[in-house]
């Protein structure tokens, strides 16, 4: 069927709200979604917060890749991946995936599909800011690249 | 892991932005959701509303029945299941599930677990409301059960 592919890799803060709306549509009944949210460990290690840098364009064509497989596999309307670039506190959005499809075994299954693929082809890189890290962070409130 | 049931059958419209908040947790780094929409066709005829209407005592009792199931199969934290009554316009929402974890998969397939058991065994009735039907709701545009 018909459908956009609503893409963005972006430093601002993401809304699960705007998304859904971007992917309503009155010939789909299903919205299925995924949030990746930065959690407060790692390895049993306390995680303050989780920075992600990318170089943009080739993000955002990779991402555009798996929604093209996704309208190969699955009856599905619009698609929306949203990536937030930066550092990303404990229990906000790094990643938003919507996906609206008439019915909601392929929304379900799409959607999964892309997380999986999204974390194994698209250049997006991530490093967890530990509690036991670096000082300067926590001097300044800035979490910055942990050093390996 | 502990967690939480959000569990509710209501008249009131349903809030995507709401429930995500209330599943969110810092020792989750994923949250999945299935939203279930009111789509303009059913059977190739034209659909103006659904309306759906349940006991609710017995809608949730049968829903914490399911949330229990997903606790035994999958490593998950907080769990909400909402499910609107009444009229649901197109493009508006009669169920909303959203399953929070530490990691993608349990919420990825616990919200389909959820969303299959409740479609098979949660006593909702749901009513389409053809365009080319009963004449009374298209004068006071209210829906009312189509008569078969």
């Amino acid at each position: 069927m018909e459908g956009k592919d609503f893409i963005k890799v972006t430093p601002d803060p993401l809304s699960v709200e705007e998304i859904t709306k971007m992917v309503t549509s009155p010939t789909s009944g299903a919205i299925s979604l995924f949030i990746g949210t930065t959690r407060n460990n790692f390895d049993d290690k306390e995680v303050v917060c989780l920075e992600y840098e990318a170089y943009i364009p080739m993000a955002e064509k990779q991402i555009q890749i798996i929604c093209r497989d996704v309208r190969t596999k699955w009856n599905v309307e619009n698609i929306a991946v949203f990536h937030r670039l930066g550092v990303v506190p404990v229990t906000e959005s790094s990643v938003i995936i919507a996906v609206s499809a008439p019915h909601r075994h392929p929304s379900l299954e799409s959607v999964q599909y892309c997380i999986d693929t999204l974390k194994t082809t698209v250049p997006i890189w991530k490093k967890e800011m530990f509690a036991d890290g670096e000082g300067t962070w926590k001097e300044n409130k800035e979490c910055q690249w942990r050093k390996t």
